[in-house]
Parts: C-alpha cells; structure tokens; sequence
C-alpha cells in the first residue's frame, strides 16, 4: 500500500463545506401523507422476494425475523403518533403492545429479544394487516391539520423505518449465512468492478472545525449540537480498502499474530475462530445476497468488525478516522453512492467518474471510525419514552459513517452517526484508512 | 393421599399375562405399502393446522421444527432403503443429506442441532414435494418382492416416523409456551372429567420376573434381548397422580424444600426457577394445545421433569417404579388408553370403565421410572448406522413407559421403552407411585 | 488384546464366597478412641508436604482445598457428635458452621462450593488448632460411656474421614495438574514393574446371586439392603486395562473416530478436546504426585473418565462389567492390593504373587462400572441430616468399585459403592474389561 | 443535592495552572538506586500483614493474587532491564517467564490468567528469594554507569510496580469481600469524618485548551502528546459524591428504575442483581480492609462501576465530566491528598483546611469521566514489547482521573489516565459531579 503524492493541506477548509443535498422529506401536510405512504411502501416491498419461512427466523440475538421489523415499526406509529393523536383510534391487538416493543422501558416490558424468532403468530399475513390498519389510521390522521410536533415524530417514525428496512436486509443477509444453500434474495445487479486507482492520501488541514448537526432539516438528537472541535492536520485515503488490500492482510498472518490487535479484538479473534471476514467462503467466494458468488477483489471489503478494520490499519501503518475528521471531510462532498436504490445489495468497486478528492464517503460500506459513541457537548435527550432513542446506547460502542449499500440514499446525512459494539460484523462495514499529516 | 384396601400380594401373576393386542403393522407385500401410505398421510395431517411459520421455529435444542422433522423421517427412508434398494433413484437434493441427518455420524456429518430453525429454505412446500417424491418412489420399491432384511428397515422406518410424529407434537406444544398468545393448534376435544377414586395400591408378588421383548413382532432393538429380573415384593397405585394431588405438593412447599430432591435436582430447580410444571399458568390455568385453560384437577399433572416426579414420590412417602416393576404389570394389561388418535393431545382423568387393578398405563403420560436407560443383558446394537439408533445414548437418561396423549396407538407396547435426561419436561410426562411391599 | 483360555462357566460359586477380612475398626470404648485417634493423625499426616499455599487453593469447583478438607471433617464430629453428645461443649468459632457444611442442607446454609478457595482465613494453622480442639473433645467424650447410636455415627465419621482422605489426595493431584512445574508431593516409592501376564477372561456363572451388604460390619447405607439380583453368564478380565492397551486404543484413533463413543462421551470429548486421559503429559510422560514420570507401559491406565472407559470397552469387543457381576467375584477375593498404605499415591503394574483367578480387583484404581448409582430395592435412606449422606446422590453418576492407590485399605470392602459423574477423571479410576459368556 | 452559589465562570483559567509538584522519582545515577529500592521495598511491605494463604488466592480473572504480583513486577526488571542489561545475569528460574508474564505476546505465552491463584509452588517464600535475587543484581547494575534509555525502562519499572502496589490492595480487598468473616488487613487509622459542606457548583470557562503530558518528567506513554482540545463552558463539583447521597438514590429506588441508567448498565444490573456499591453490607455497614465498619455518610462513596457512576449523575440531573473538563481543572490544584501513604486504605470525609475551589480531585477515589480510553492525536506506542503497556487496551474502556487512598502519592499527575471496563467497581472508584454551564 503505497501512498501517491500527498494532496496539499488544506484542500478541506470546512469555510467552503457545500450544503447537503435536499433531502427528499416533507414535513407538513399533503407532502408528508405522500412520503409516509412511500416509505412504508418501501418496507413491504423489500419482503416481497421472501417467504412466510424466511420472515420468521432469528438467527442471534442481535437481528430480529422481517416480520419483526415489519410489525415493530408499526407499533411506533400506534404508540406514538396513533393512541396519543387519533381520537377514536382502536389498537390492532393489544398484545401487539409487549410483543412489539424493542427496548422502550418507558412504555413498557418487552417480549424476551433473544426469542423474537420463536412468535410463529401473528404470521406474516396478520402483520400484512396490521400495517394496513396502522396506513389507514394514518391517512385518516394526516387528512387534517397536524401540529408540528405530532409532525417531528412522524418524521422521527419514518426515519426509524428506514433504519429497520437496512436491519431488515442486514439480519436477513445473516440469517442466509446461516444456511448452506446460501439462498438467493434478489438475483444479482451489476457484474464485478474494474482495477481501482491505488491508495493516494488526501491531506487536510487541523485548527478548529465545526460538527454535527444544525439547522431546520431532520437529524437525529444524536446528531447535535453542532460544536467545535480541535484537529490536528491529518490525512484520509481517498477510497475505500478493497477486498485484494484485506487479502494481503490475511495471507501476511493477520490473524496469527496479535500485535497488529487490541487485547479485546485478540481475544474475540480466538474465542470465535475468526479467519477473514464473516461472508468470505472458502474457495475465493463470497456470500451475498444474491447467493454465492466470485469475491470482487476491487470491491470494499465489508462484514468487518472494528477490531478487524483496526487490525488492518495498524498493520498498514495507518489507523482508523475520528468521527470528526471523517465529517469534516464529508461535509465537503455530495451525498451519492451505491445505496439500497441501487438494489445491488452489496459493495461495489469505485467507479471512475472524472472525481477527484476523497471519493465513496457515502453508500458501499459503513466505514468504522476509532470514536467512542458518546454524546456530544450539551447534548439531552428527550423527554420521555422517546428519550431512550438513543442516548441510553452511548457506552461501549463505536461510531460508523456513510451509510451503505442497504440504505436509503435519503436516509444518510455527513452528521448521521451509525452504532455498533466492536465486534459486530454482521453489517455491511468496511474502513478507509487515515494517517496523521 | 392414603392408602386404601392393599389389594393381595401375588395378584399379578406374571405366569398369566396376556398377549399383547395385534399390531396392525403389515409386514410384507401390498399390506406393507398401504400399511406405509397410512403412517406417512398420518404424519402430513399433523402439519394440517400448522402455518409455514410455525413449522419453522425452532424453540430449544432439545426441539425441531415441524418442518425438519417432516423432511427428516423422508430422509431416513431416502437414505436406508431407496438409495440402496431401489435401482436408479434419484435423489431429491444431494443437500438434503446433511441439512436433514439427525444424528447419523456414519452417514455423515450434520447441520448444527441448534440451528435447525434458521434453515428456511426448503419451506415447508418444498418439504412436501420431498415427501411425495420419497413416497412415489416407496411405492415403485414396494411395488416389486422386496427382501425381508429390507422390509425389516421400512418396518424401522415407519416407527421412526411414528416417534417423530409424537415430537412434532410435543415440539410444536414447546414453541407454542414461549407465545404469550397462547396459540390454538386444535380446538378442544371433549371437557374436563369426573373425580377419580382415591389412590389405591395393588400388590405385586416379587420373584423372578422376565421382562423385554422377544418373538416375531416388531420392537426397537433397545427392548431386548428378553431376560430374567428378580424383584421384591412391591406396590403400585392404580392410577396416574393428578394435578390436585400434585397441586398439594406444591403447596405444601415442594418446591422450596430440599429434603424432598435428589441434589441435581435441586440445584436445577434453583437455577431454572421452578416453581411447578412447565405448562402450569397463573390462576389455576394450564398451557394445552387447545389453548389457555383451566386445569382440570382430575386429570393426570403432565410436563413433570423426573426430578420432580422423584420429589413428588418422596414427599409422598413412596418412590418411583422401576421399569422392571412397571413392565411385569402392564405386560397383563391391555393397550388401550389416550393415544393421539382421541385428537385430545392433552391427558384426560381416568374414565370409569369398570375395570380393576392397575389403570392408565398406557396413554395419556408417559410415566417415569427409577430405571437408568442401560442395555438390557446380552444386548448389542446393530452393525452400520442403524446401531446408532438407540444404543450411544444410553448414558443418564431415565427410562419412561406407557405412551401419552401424543403417541400413536399402534406404536407402543408394554415392552417400549422411552428416555429422555431427568431434567426434560416438554414431553407429555408424568408419575405412578410405587412402594416396596 | 487376545482371550487366552477360558476358564470353565462356574468357577465363582457365589455360595463359596469368603468372608471378608476382619475391618478393623473398634466399635466401642477405649478401641474406638484409640482408632478415633490414628484415623485423624493419618488425615494430618497427608498435609505434612504441603505448605499453606498448597493447602488453600482449589482447582474446580467438584474438588476442595486440603485445609478444607480437615476443617470439614472436623465440623462433621463437631456438628453430629460432640454437639448433641457432649455436654458443656464449646464451638471452636460460630461461623465454621456455615464455611465448612458441604452440602447438610438439614444443617443449615453453607458457603458457596466453587469459592472455598478463596477462604484463606482461617488459615492451616487455624485449621489444625481447630482439630486438636475436636479430638481434644471426642477425648473427653469417648473416656465415658457412648451409647450404640452415637458409636454408630462416631464409626460414621472415621469412615467420612477417610474419604475425605483419599479426596485430599486426589484433589492435590488435580490442582497440581494445573502447575506446569509439576510438583512433587512424595518422592517416589517404588520404581515400574514387570511385564504383565496377556489378558484372560475367567468366566462366571450366572443364575441367582446376592448382593450388598448384611451384618454387623459397618457399611455405607446405601450398600444395602443385601438382595438378590440374577446375572447371566459372564466372563471378566482376570487384571486391570493397563497404559499399553490404553495407548493401543489412542493410537487406532480411538478419540477421533465418534462410532466407539456413548452420545454423550463423544460431545464431551469435542467440547473438551480430550486426547488421551487426563494426566498423560506429551512424550510417553505422566504427572505423578512424584512429579513428572515416564509412563509404565504395564501399570494399570488411569484417570479416565467413565465415557473412555466404556469407548475402550466398545473398540476392545468387550464392555464394563455391571456393579453386581463385579461384585459377586470380588466377594470371593481378598481386600489386599495397592492402597493409600503403600505410599505410592499410584497405580503399580499387576505384581506376580502366584495368585490366580482375578487379580487387581482391590486397590490401584477405582473400576467403571456400567451401574447407574440407584438404590437398591428396600433402601431408605436414614432420618435427619445424615440421610443426606449418600441418598440423594444417586441421579446421573455411576458406580465405581474396588478402591484405588489413595484408599485406605481398611476402608474398602467387596459390597463399597463409589460413584462419580461419567465425565469425571480427577480419580485414580480405570477399568477392567468384561464380556456376555 | 442542592447547587449553591455558583462560582463565576473563568475561576479556573488554564493560563495560569500551577506547575505539578516536584515528583521524587530519581533518574540517574545513586539516587536511582536509592529511588529504586524504596519503591521495591513497599510492595513487600505491603504483603507483611499477610499470611502466604492470604498471598496465594485469586478471587476472580480479574484480579491476581498477591504472591503474583510481587513476582510479576520482578519480572518486569528481569525481563526488560537485567537479561538485556546485566551481563553474566543468571535468571532465577527459567520457568518464570512463563509464569509471570501478564499479557506481553512479544516475549511469550503466558500463564492462563484466570487460574494464577493454582499456582501454589513457588511459595511466597521462594517469591521473595526472587525479588531479593532480583535486587541484588539490580543493585549491581545501578552501581555502574546505566545509559539513559536503561535508566527510562528502570522508570518505567518501578512506576508499573506502584501501579501493582495499588492492584495488591484493591486485589486483596476483593478477596477479602468473599470471606463471610471480613478479615481485617490493617487495623482503622482515623475515623469518621464531620459533615461536608454542600455541593456546591464551580464554573470553567470553555475554549481551547491543552491536554497530556509534555516535558521532561516521566509520564506513562498514553498521557501524551501534549494537544489542544476544544471545551464548552462547564462546571465542576467542588467535592466528591459521599455516601449519603448515594443512599438518596439507593432509596429513591435508583436500581429498579431504568430511566436513569446506560442500556448496557441496566443489563448488568438485573444480571448481577445490583443493589448498592459492592461494598456495601447490610444495616448500614461497608466491607473495608479495617474489617466490617459502619459507613460514614461524609466519606465519598466508593467501588463504582462507571454505570452506577453515570446513573447516579443522571438521576442528580447532572453529569460525570469529561477527561479534558477533569484535567484542566485538575492542572491548576496541588497534587496532595488521601493516598496509599495515610494508611487508611479507605476514602475519607473531606477535610476543612480553609481551601477554596474544586477539592478531592486527588486520592480517596478515582473519579470515573466519561471518556472512552482512545488515543490522544499523535499518539504512537513504542516499538517492542513495551509498546504492549497501553496501547492495546484502547477499546471499551473508560478514563479515571485522580487516584485513590490506594495510590502512592508520587504516582499519580495531573495527566495520568487510568482505565477500566465500565462495569468493573472492585477499585476504589467514585465520582464527581459535572454539568454544561
């Protein structure tokens, strides 16, 4: 890995960050009927290719069956926009009230995580129906005037579903992995990639930027406030680490030899067993979601956990971004990339398009940064059962940025701060590589 | 509970008693192929009432999914006798040889246990092409003469099925305890019965006893060879404990008492948090497959673990029977009870029939005993993968006896012998008390 | 592994059998006080090479600290003998009550058995104060007159004593086994043997036998009621497997190949990743009590757990004897062999004295049997806290027989029922072959 | 808890921190030699009210018996100062490199650390004989001319080996917490201290700031560089939580209540079933190295996890600071308080000596923040071995600050970072309060 001419420092000055695109959410009125309605359209049509059977299994306790996530985020709109908002409105079931709730103590107790796969009943015909009832309740309830408030957690609502519908394909990607036939859920989109360019580093200047979110857009609480934070003059790769970079790492012995690990990634690399990534096959192959396939060698590596992304860097002679670098950068750049739309369901190698600077920010791979997740100076969250949102998640997890290949492009944002504990692998994450100047 | 009347000593003779009931199992010919059309339509009937989501789940190790055991007893005639006996089958899916081997090591290594309910593809409708497939192909072989060695493996075979029949009960009553809905697999069949007489001992005079099968009818190999016991004098009740009876042990403090428990069970009831049987709900309800109910105090107390049907006896100032002291009773009596041809799938208080001495032992629970699963004297398995049936797990396992609500008529006799570890209560089990004479 | 002659069916006339030797164990007056006394100095004697440190550490949870150990017989004494028995007698401390129960739930709670490692006050010092205030006591006690009953548990107590001896020993090895420096509790006594006669199998008659303890002698309750059992034909290695034949078996692949292994072994072979039994070390080595050692190819195999003894059985054509076939031939024998007395604190090979018939049944290694530990028909166990004793042990362990190289010779006799886990193998236990006639 | 006058934000203006007290840790030459056997001399002095039981025992993986500790840091000088810098260094025990290595893959394997406390031989006796074989060579090398990067790992040395003076308390206190009789390991010196002045809130003015350690003086290699972090307006409590408001959240039901807790914390205390801090008995007393005492309400609650630390903040409406917030001020205050050197091995009350401003910043408890231990910018560990010290322990663990009353005084700065896994509370860790301006 060699790295090309040094761009000069500086080419980021957060001063010229342009404005994130338009994101595609109404917020009032007819508008935001019509962009409910697509978002949960959105939802159902991703189970279409599955059957009853593949809707109902969980395979850890981590991922949740479709059909949970499909009932569950439907219980969000019932329990915070429908019960307080609709007068008249009549539940679904009222066991939907414990056997769909997540993590809301708020609200109430929960049915056991571990063992959502095992509520054959309702099926997915009843959870069919019960998104009908929720959509009708729904519509009734936007064809008249919506204060803002009830409006924000709406927005919220649609945002949470969106979430799910990237779990829903993540959690059955790893529920697949678990069978031998390697089953198919969409046949493949795109062939492999061409030779990307080598890794070139792209030098950006320290002294005091701004992050985080602000502004009338939607963001999550986590989001914000936007604050300052000091840097030193760093660098980024301009891309993504490829598959044949991650090969090199295995076959030089990465994961033989624990100095390129954290204590904690050593041990987990023991316990499990670990030798390359989760959805590496023998032979070459790679798992995906369109079955069993050829290994991309220019595509991103992905299904890494952050002690793997770690390890790599280290034995690079780089290391992972800050949270606050990587968005320093990103500010700068369009939201664009391989996401869900694409229906590739999978990393892709770069595309040559005439780009200069630090390209594949969004879309592809969540790209682990080296950040605690942690709140931000000044931040509270919510009153209320919507508080335990995410605030109560700020302990023993990391920050992941840019989205992937199984999220909404609307969906992602340069302050978007994705979570998961170090050794999750079972999301689409990859890494791109930093260096101090 | 009191003692009434001793019946005499000496009053079972082992010396008169009687054949057991005809075995409506053919063997040989057009009768062994409608005999096996029979069994398999009989397991396809069971998965009547069942949605493609409940025949996935998997609820514990211990447990399979409807769908695995249905494709599984396929497997098993797919493997030991069409692919050696019928010229020129094709096999269905060469995949399904590992995805649907239970335990077979000599056959080849198996799908992980555990994860048998993350297998979602083949569904359920592939599962039933597999059955036809297996079954046209059945019938061309029993078309022809077929070889009494291979009429002995079919023979094998459909009480194989009939065994896993009775699991896809008892599973399908599993998964069905971790749904707060209490789900209905079949609607109730017949209420609550009459009070039951007080419990009774009848005398059996000691002595040399046989027990184990012998002769031209079939029985697992597990039941022989036939062989000489001596026991003591000894007594055994009349009938089965019911739930009330059961009910004062409980509330006499049975489960917060140690003197009553074998030390393993004790520390199984702490960790566990046993409190009483595992289909026992709050406010004298019970978990049945009919649904939520109220208990019926008459009826036998089933999903007892044999720690608890120990303590129980203990309490009760008697013991368990041996399976030498059930065999030589029950081999005088006739096979006739609550099998899973009354369409109940829950025990039922003992019906005055007019009959005397021991009742109720076939049918209904399966009622545990003293008796370590071991081989019988001169006992050898088989030679190739058919040893592997019964013989490698008779290591701590307790032997029961008699059938249950769930088993088939046909497919028990006074010689069966069932094992399950003494910690197991999902099956349909529960206690006869005994005591020395 | 050959069968030389056999010898004729009917050798062992069970009506023929020798009276065991003499125990010599005082009952009453001066001699109990005297035997009182040599019992408890040899319990201190074992501690003599250990220093505090070896004395307080405990290894596993199923093994106990050597200062454990002689704290808890004392509180044995304290509890059931000088409590109820000696007027005016003082507790040693209040709180041992509590630290030293093994499992008296009768008696009250007790410390946590996976932690009394981590007691390290009182220390040994304490320990032994607290001895010398017990025998100090019993002095007192024993200088008058002692009605029957309370000799009886006093004869109870030595008998506890000496099995908490042989316990000392075998949990020093095993803690010892967890020190890569091996060290040496006793230099060694005695030096490899002979090469050992072939294997012969001596037949048996089978027919009506009688089992289990009768008479005055003290036994264990649960060696009686002496019963009657009928045992078919059988035969019986005339010595013990020895590490030769065991290494034959390892290197046939005896533990990678899951046809010669119980259900239950095979698991517990791959979970644990058993190679071979517990204390052989890598090049031909062995952990001794002496310390590191060459393995003698002719002393008899030990530390094996029940699941390797019965797979050996299996690969060798042979099986386990069950606990009555055994002991109907050993009460015919002498109790003499390699015990606790010999000071070598290891099995010796079988040594030529001229003897004929089977050999090696006392002493050396504790025997597998087939026999789950059950009761035997008519037992009860005794009223109050000492009914804990033995009785509610017996679910999922089986029967060792004949004592081993760190049994008291006098504490050993034809009818002793050892027992264990079939995973167990910090015991001096192997296996001696047997077969059906 | 009450805020009482604010004080005026700016109070603490990094400009004009005070510089750190003289640390008395000679780097050269005599003094070095003098300096190094002060230090070696503590920890021995620190093992002398302790038996060689007391010395052996481990109580949990994550803590080392005593005899491991004096052994391992020895080790350390051996390691990585004696065999490359003596000539002619006869090692003492070649075995020892195995046994008491902690966790330095790059000389070794190392000895399972969760069985240290097995590892009876060597005795503490043969310990010492290592530390005085060790000392004596020591003592030879620091006689002649030592090269400034030798006399940088003796540094080093001997800060580790404080650090380990500090693990062999809270370590023994640990031990002791098993042990129902509440050893005493030193009688109380002083006692219960007068009530506290009100928590009162002390204001700092944000900006950019600098952090870590620069200059000459030794400081461990995660404390640097040096670098200037960013920092909105915030305020301290001037004193530590103590006892009685804890208590006030205890009874405000602070433990059944999941609003106040991190979602990982509240997992692990229904698992663990939390009630208090852990050295918290019934009726009002606390475990200490004094024995069983009654808790003095004035005296800082200590043994925290940094979940109970965060809960107890939230449900105070406040924060745990930051670990720039805690070092900036923390730069301006002397380095003076209840440390190892009192003997008291407790937190005490604060004490009135007319200071004014934040207090108790150093020693009684560690003070947990709420910063995950990552890097500084710049931060690289050393090449070799040593790189092993800290930097690999970057993940999932959270920066103390402070010191506690079981630090020596010379060891702790303004800068030091120590770190522990959230839910670990078996150090003497508490908290202070932190809140935005």
């Amino acid at each position: 890995m060699r790295s090309s001419g040094l761009a000069p420092p500086g080419v980021y000055d957060p001063e010229t960050r342009t404005p994130r695109p338009e994101v595609p959410m109404a917020t009032h009125g007819a508008d935001l009927a019509a962009h409910y309605q697509t978002v949960r359209d959105a939802s159902t049509a991703l189970a279409d290719p599955l059957s009853p059977e593949d809707c109902t299994a969980q395979s850890m306790p981590d991922a949740s069956p479709t059909k949970w996530h499909l009932a569950h985020v439907s219980w969000f709109f019932e329990t915070f926009v429908l019960e307080p908002g609709l007068p008249g409105y009549a539940v679904f079931d009222p066991s939907y009230r414990f056997l769909f709730n997540s993590y809301y103590n708020t609200v109430g107790d929960q049915y056991a995580r571990p063992e959502r796969g095992l509520v054959t009943r309702p099926g997915i015909d009843e959870v069919r129906d019960y998104r009908r009832h929720v959509d009708a309740a729904m519509a009734r309830l936007l064809s008249g005037a919506v204060p803002p408030e009830r409006c924000a957690v709406i927005e919220l609502g649609l945002h949470h579903e969106q979430q799910h519908q990237e779990l829903m394909i993540t959690d059955l990607k790893h529920l697949f992995s678990k069978n031998p036939l390697c089953p198919v859920y969409r046949e493949r989109v795109g062939g492999p990639g061409d030779p990307v360019p080598e890794l070139e580093w792209q030098g950006v200047a320290g002294g005091l930027h701004e992050i985080g979110h602000a502004g009338p857009d939607f963001a999550f609480d986590n989001e914000g406030p936007r604050h300052k934070v000091h840097l030193e003059d760093f660098e980024l790769a301009q891309r993504l680490v490829t598959n044949a970079e991650y090969q090199e790492f295995v076959d030089d012995g990465g994961y033989a030899e624990p100095e390129h690990w954290l204590s904690d990634g050593w041990s987990v690399v023991q316990e499990r067993g670990w030798q390359g990534p989760s959805s590496w096959l023998e032979d070459g192959e790679v798992q995906t979601l369109a079955g069993r396939e050829t290994r991309d060698p220019n595509a991103p590596v992905t299904h890494l956990s952050a002690y793997e992304a770690d390890a790599f860097a280290r034995w690079a002679g780089a290391r992972l971004p800050t949270e606050a670098e990587w968005e320093v950068v990103a500010a700068t750049r369009p939201v664009k990339g391989n996401f869900v739309e694409t229906q590739r369901f999978h990393p892709r190698a770069l595309e040559d398009e005439g780009d200069d600077g630090v390209l594949q920010l969004f879309g592809d791979v969540w790209e682990w940064t080296s950040s605690a997740y942690s709140p931000y100076p000044g931040y509270h969250p919510p009153d209320g059962a919507l508080g335990e949102y995410n605030g109560k998640f700020m302990a023993n997890q990391l920050v992941l940025r840019g989205g992937s290949c199984a999220t909404p492009n609307a969906h992602i944002r340069p302050t978007y701060r994705n979570f998961f504990y170090p050794d999750a692998r079972w999301q689409f994450s990859g890494l791109r590589l930093a260096r101090d100047a």
